[in-house]
């Protein structure tokens, strides 16, 4: 079978489990719109969809998904920023509760901040100066310790320490937070040992949540 | 139980799940990589879930979310640009077979372009610009007709031939597409009806998939 | 992994999803008793559980499961009777609204009854006496016609409705019938097309049902 | 929705899910037959499934359900034996590895032994008869301890005691037992803390599993 037609009957799964076997959630989930109370920036990484991960129903995330799941900084400058829109519509409109920024190991956007930083150079137009968002993550470590698996993790958990701090440049995110509307969360989810560990933003290490 | 928690005890089920019950997954997703063959753009919303939808596994989708599961047009001018650089990473590096751009009735993003196109106002920073993407596609039907369920239909369906344009503005997603290596899909989901629709970038109609 | 312990993490990932994610139905189901609105009597084989074939909840079906999904006469001489006991308690203790005797192709109790049938013999003790329940079925078809698929096929479902025509000898199971508060349905269950059968008490022919 | 539309919609979403979006395992289940490992015998009880409790797949279990979970003496008398034909299938003909007998806390069936051992009448024809298999397991403890939760424990782990024992009674299952060819487990469910704990033939208590 085609990973196409794999795809289209698993809709047909859903669709069956979902709209003809048990239709209350659907109905609701139309009828009342969504009203999630999370907002997850989540890798686009196939191995940490976040509703599997989260054992998630439809309905309880909002979820953004880019490369090494990266919140930029402020920049209202009429450009096109999909992550800013993104977190505008779910803070401001529809106003949700938690900030749920989600990283993992063995990411292939933190390897290519790390190849750049080690001096590697690169072909790509677009990806080297994405997750450049997050290159001050670098310098958490000494540069030859970026070799080391502990090295990584460190960029790693650094990385989402930046993002997590880019929160705060938004204003409507600070002020939320500050009245204290808004909860911000770095989460890191380890590939290998099926771990989940948590940090905030601060120099803090991660403790492990579960 | 708050959000979070439930969050936390959802990942719980998840590491049991598939560290102990079931670890034969993880187990080659970490020791092999990850080999998507689909690259999945979906939007942010709650309800629309890809892997849920898709009944999709681990491993099986690249995804990216933004609001209105929108492409931009190629733009290479060293800005961040994070649906660019996902798209890149897919098709480049990941090397996915397939990219299903997959829109879904009831969406906030559409609606924000729809009420600028129907000369509303917008005190937002960062959202109205960026579904400002898919403007072109608020001309499938005249400005009164926007205001039927079925103007917003036709228009949701314009937006997805819109970032299916987009795509082909990639050089190296028109290369393959031409040699053909990579196929773009667009789906649309229906929400109400739990229907699944499809449509290619031209003047075609969605026809029904599932 | 051994199949024990694959079944013990199995535990453990129930455990989490239902005590600790999402406890809600399991302290109802403690704290309200069990009140399901059918009792199914299915077969041992381990591809029709019928929780996972009809998708139930915990708390939905009343089951009992034995060789060849049998229901034996009425006979209330003080012996061991397993099928009768739990009869009798799902209809008159828990009130079910419904009886579902659930048959399946490739029964290995059906093998066994046409073995027997065709004239074979056999050493086991219990097998082939607890399967002479459904002997009346064979005769559904000539004896030479069961060595087709479409004679295995009428016998089995002739062994559902020697079945469910027992159910009727029951006294409190044929008064809530006639009384119009219980209901006996018969299904088939195709595991080569992955069909659902139905019929009922009599000579009408099965229909397809799902 | 009826229980019945219920669960035919159920069996379309376990249809679609099985044999059109991953059909893998039925084609084998069905190519190959069924080789479960395990004989399961568990109670008719709608909270005790045990596909659902071990999260196991299609062809992993083979299943008896009756009230309580009990095994009967070995009685090879010519009479109707459901649970020892069952029994028999599994361990002479599919040659199953494991025997594990599943009780659980809040057992109804378990409650009219108690019933009848405390002096209670009930006007039942079969319940009463088929829950004496196991009356000598309120002599575990002093009557007037029947009253409380801890001594209805007890009374249930030594139910389970006794079926490991007349296990033991069929010539066939003790000889390979002996020959280290099958191993019996005697598990309990509690139903309000969502533990496992197991024991075996003999007066030692019952350990927490999981």
């Amino acid at each position: 079978m085609s990973s196409i037609d794999r795809l289209v009957a698993g809709f047909r799964a859903f669709r069956v489990s979902n709209f003809e076997h048990r239709p209350e959630l659907y109905e609701q989930l139309v009828s009342q719109g969504q009203s999630p109370e999370v907002l997850m920036i989540a890798c686009s990484d196939s191995r940490v969809d976040p509703a599997l991960l989260l054992s998630a129903r439809p309905g309880e995330l909002f979820v953004v998904r880019n490369v090494a799941n990266l919140i930029p900084p402020y920049q209202p400058d009429g450009q096109y920023h999909g992550t800013s829109a993104a977190l505008e519509f779910a803070v401001r409109d529809l106003k949700v509760s938690h900030i749920v920024i989600l990283g993992h190991s063995r990411c292939g956007g933190m390897e290519a901040l790390r190849h750049t930083a080690m001096g590697g150079g690169s072909d790509r137009e677009f990806i080297a100066q994405w997750v450049s968002i997050a290159e001050s993550a670098c310098r958490c470590a000494h540069p030859h310790d970026l070799s080391s698996p502990e090295g990584v993790r460190l960029m790693e958990h650094a990385a989402l320490k930046v993002s997590l701090g880019n929160l705060m440049t938004f204003p409507w995110v600070r002020e939320r937070v500050e009245a204290g509307n808004l909860e911000l969360h770095g989460w890191w989810f380890d590939l290998e040992k099926g771990e989940l560990w948590g940090g905030t933003e601060g120099p803090e290490p991660f403790n492990r949540v579960a």
